[in-house]
């Protein structure tokens, strides 16, 4: 069925206004900010994945949803379903790392066995402490700026490698199977943002998503977007580059609007990702897209699909 | 693989103290009690169940944990993977109607899609306030005495109907479908029990459980267990009858104990269900059955395992 639908459906009950309506990425209650996301096997990762890598992967997701809302991990709940014990300690081998890296204690959760042979599926619920602002989707003004802290393209490069190749390895694909939360840049805008997110399934389907909440259209200049040295290798960086880096997903990076008039240089920022500015809010609900060339027609496909059957919409109720 | 291996090898993670060490029904952090539980098709229900059962039973169970803490619930996170429209809204409106039965707020969660064909999974992570005081499994000593909220066996007994038949009715398979979390009565034992938790796996193994917590063994009288009028007009209630609704589980009756000397009868408990003192526990680790006749072996199975490959201990890291 049609996400949209069910999440209309779904917003019935979401009656405490911490739910954010089901437009954020990240619930907020007592002072905690909390999210949930699964992945399932032939959808979000391969069985031919290292399980390290996906353990790693689903701690990570959920880390990246609070840093948009800037705030410390805490702790987590796992979900997590039974399968044999090489790869059952593989996962947990990465969620471990990441849980290590990033402060994170286990508080709970369950095991499932599922039938024989049925792809095994994941959840994770991760909780942080929130920072005295949480921004929202919803908060940016035509005239904010526009800023992408990481860069984008990287890992939808490295899912290509992996589509065309299971056995491609390099540094695209380990930004894929490894995303970085970007939690010390997000704990840093968060207090000056008008409106923040992290790139999960592709900038533009995701600014398309704080323009909608904000009630606002946007500018966008394609020359300005943060691509890698190893992904212009690989990729170049002409205007279908910097499509495909605008719409490839699972970037895992940060987008947050900030006032017009704020010098980000004055904030004190981690030295690393370099934030870059990529245009601006404006007044209405259009969208749209420039390089030096002139005006870019906005591409059919705002961000991810080349999972099954997931949709733009299906990472967040 | 073995889950009790899995989750040693997790409690590296649990690092926190509200983690319980992965030992309790929920965990506990910043007066908040936090649980989450899995459902997956062919395993926890059946594909030919109302959809509406099995979203009602997906919070339930959740709910049950949050009662077994003594909490009051607040609030829920989803992880519902996408199927087909008449499904998907049934599902939904049983999460919705006991949403609504227990003033639960839907917070977030994720949808996601699975494989064609895969088997359904859907998760919640409830949320509870905290009472002052959160019992865990861990606090029982020898002599306090064991009760029981709610009867036992029903639901299995609703499960053995529909696993005869698919298309059984009534009473004990309604209790099956849907369960009812004892909120109110697990708030109002929860400042006096010494240990306490919810039933779900069978009445045994989970007082195996909180006795292995506790550092203490029991005696349980089988003749005092509760068991309803419908149970004994289609089960009896002789020894195997009694051994049958002992073991069965999907209760979702609560268990506690509380001091010897604490007569319940001068607490201000809800009228219904009926609380009824099961044995008490006792020093050592020995487990003792015994009836009118006298004593009982320990059947081979304590609780749950005839869902696929489930494990009597699968419900909870």
């Amino acid at each position: 069925m049609k996400e949209a639908e069910l999440i209309d459906r779904l917003r019935r009950i979401a009656t405490h206004p911490g739910a954010r309506d089901l437009r954020d990425d990240a619930a907020v209650l007592d002072g905690l900010v909390i999210t949930h996301d699964s992945v399932a096997e032939g959808v979000h990762f391969f069985p031919t994945d290292p399980p390290a890598s996906v353990g790693w992967k689903l701690v990570a997701v959920n880390l990246s949803d609070l840093a948009a809302k800037g705030a410390q991990p805490i702790a987590a709940l796992l979900s997590f379903s039974l399968s044999h014990r090489d790869w059952d300690f593989g996962v947990i081998d990465g969620i471990e790392a990441a849980c290590e890296t990033y402060g994170v204690s286990l508080i709970g959760g369950d095991t499932i066995a599922l039938l024989a042979g049925a792809p095994r599926v994941y959840g994770v619920t991760a909780i942080g402490r929130a920072a005295e602002k949480v921004p929202s989707r919803a908060g940016g003004t035509p005239g904010d700026r526009l800023w992408v802290a990481g860069s984008l393209g990287d890992s939808a490069a490295g899912l290509a490698r992996l589509i065309d190749d299971p056995a491609a390895t390099g540094t695209l694909v380990d930004i894929y199977r490894r995303p970085i939360p970007l939690l010390e840049m997000g704990q840093s805008l968060a207090a000056h943002a008008t409106a923040m997110m992290d790139v999960s399934d592709g900038l533009l389907v995701d600014l398309a998503r704080l323009c909608s909440a904000s009630g606002c259209g946007a500018e966008v200049d394609l020359d300005s977007l943060p691509l890698s040295g190893v992904f212009v290798v690989e990729r170049g960086q002409d205007r279908n580059a910097r499509l495909f880096a605008a719409t490839g997903g699972d970037d895992y990076a940060l987008l947050a609007a900030l006032p017009a008039d704020l010098d980000p240089v004055s904030l004190s920022l981690p030295d690393a990702p370099t934030l870059c500015c990529i245009g601006r809010l404006v007044a209405g609900s259009g969208f749209m897209l420039h390089d030096r060339d002139g005006d870019v027609p906005l591409p059919e496909r705002l961000g991810y699909e080349h999972r099954a059957s997931r949709s733009p919409v299906d990472d967040r109720l």
